[in-house]
């Protein structure tokens, strides 16, 4: 393979390009009105994990906001697919995106909008770097509430995140590394990127609504079912999560990633817990599973 | 004057181009995050209308969410009037917009992003057309709530727009021109673009919190009182708002703009209320005086 675009390469309007010349009209509804959906897949040893769980959500996310991304699902799989192939990169994070596009002139009707498709490929996101994997994340509970699912359905992944950038900051203020946000109700809901689990007496335990369905949330779920460990998905209370036994975040954006501190104290020995160390081996385990993966046709 | 760009001028990056060449970032956190504040002062007559107010409440968006401009308040005046000058507009709709960029690369803390000024001015924008401006807007009040204050603070104006999209359609689906979203308690917030007017018994309500404090709802607040019109800044129900005698919604975009029906119901005779159009033409006639207005120099 030659020719190989390694910082990134992205496809809009009919055409693959450098990811630095990805750009967004400041005009496009996308951006003044953040009315898009995106979903995020990675490629991890040159295989895609779970992508027909991304293409599924993705499609589910556009249908809801009533925008039609001008490709078929062949033809989404298909872009992504060449994006990682001009990369050449064997671990990748891969974004989809539509926006609603721009109306005609003169015109506010965003049922006259063109919706507008793009995608890219970079080199895979960590949330948390090496070090942090290892000796596991500082996080803070946020006094800000997220956003409500009755406001904006966190099911449709969406880039309202000024709840999350206002309550990182509250975290970096007080040296966590990352937050946590309540519900307005006091349950736990997700942070900046991830979906939260506790584990609380051999239980593992994730919120059942108010948050992302993120697909490595998912595939947790599906293996600690798979694998006999006991998990409820449920409403957790801020005071549940503060009395875990072991804590961990999940994104497409770094897998498994243990909590060892929140809101201050250390949870166990300070070093990641034991759950949470098996179910991090066995989610990366799983991506040498033909079952869950799809290999990119890099020639 | 000369070389003028009616369809609009913007400025980025040190350099003015068409508004149409305007782009963000796909990777600009201002984008993937919606983490950006914006505000947008109009031009009358050739004139910037209470352009200090909007310059305030911009620096007041931006030292909340922690972002520099890169150009001080005299610095950013010089660039709107520039961008104005270049169109040649008499009648403008001029936004100032700051992201939060992007953070350097493999890094994600979004202390280290370096923000990203931008302006345009276009052509007027107007939420209602010259007909819905005489005859009155058809309004639905959303179930859908408007996201919370305690989750975002609508007085930093921002691009959180989604659960307004998504009420904009359901009042598409019932022949209603525009929506009102209701707050979780069950008061009146705002629509897509606009804060909401109600006139019960000839006195003037508008909601007190969870809003945007729109520039074109001060100079309506502040023109009641200097005029002697009852106004109360207090929360609104819905309840309140559907038996109203008038309704009007205030915007740069539009000025003041009757409402005739709400949720299907005429309100009075069907016409624009006796108060709404004296406020109207107070608020236009305001436009000539010296003190609310800074001339554009288009030489």
């Amino acid at each position: 393979m030659s020719d190989v675009t390694p910082t990134g390469v992205a496809f809009a309007d009919g055409a693959y390009m450098p990811v630095e010349q990805l750009t967004v009209s400041a005009l496009d509804y996308g951006f003044t009105r953040s009315d898009v959906t995106y979903d995020v897949v990675h490629v991890w040893n040159g295989r895609f994990f779970r992508l027909e769980h991304h293409l599924d959500r993705f499609a589910a996310s556009m249908a809801t906001l009533r925008m039609d991304p001008g490709h078929d699902r062949d033809g989404l799989r298909a872009i992504l697919m060449e994006c990682v192939r001009r990369t050449g990169l064997r671990e990748a994070y891969v974004a989809m995106v539509c926006t609603r596009g721009r109306p005609p002139p003169g015109v506010r009707d965003i049922r006259q909008c063109r919706n507008r498709f793009m995608a890219y490929a970079i080199p895979f996101v960590w949330i948390a770097n090496e070090e942090k994997q290892r000796t596991g994340l500082s996080a803070m509970i946020a006094s800000r509430p997220r956003i409500p699912a009755a406001s904006v359905d966190p099911t449709v992944k969406n880039y309202h995140w000024l709840d999350m950038e206002c309550a990182l900051f509250e975290a970096y203020d007080v040296g966590a590394d990352t937050v946590i946000l309540p519900s307005i109700e006091g349950t736990i809901t997700e942070g900046p990127g991830f979906n939260v689990f506790a584990v609380r007496d051999g239980v593992v335990l994730t919120p059942d609504s108010g948050v992302l369905e993120g697909i490595t949330r998912g595939a947790v779920i599906d293996l600690c079912r798979r694998e006999g460990m006991p998990i409820e998905v449920r409403p957790v209370t801020v005071e549940a999560l503060r009395d875990a036994d072991e804590i961990f975040a999940t994104s497409t954006a770094g897998g498994v990633m243990p909590v060892t501190r929140i809101d201050g104290r250390i949870l166990g020995n300070g070093a990641p817990g034991a759950l949470t160390s098996r179910i991090r081996e066995l989610y990366w385990a799983w991506h040498h599973n033909p079952g869950e993966t799809t290999p990119v046709d890099y020639d």
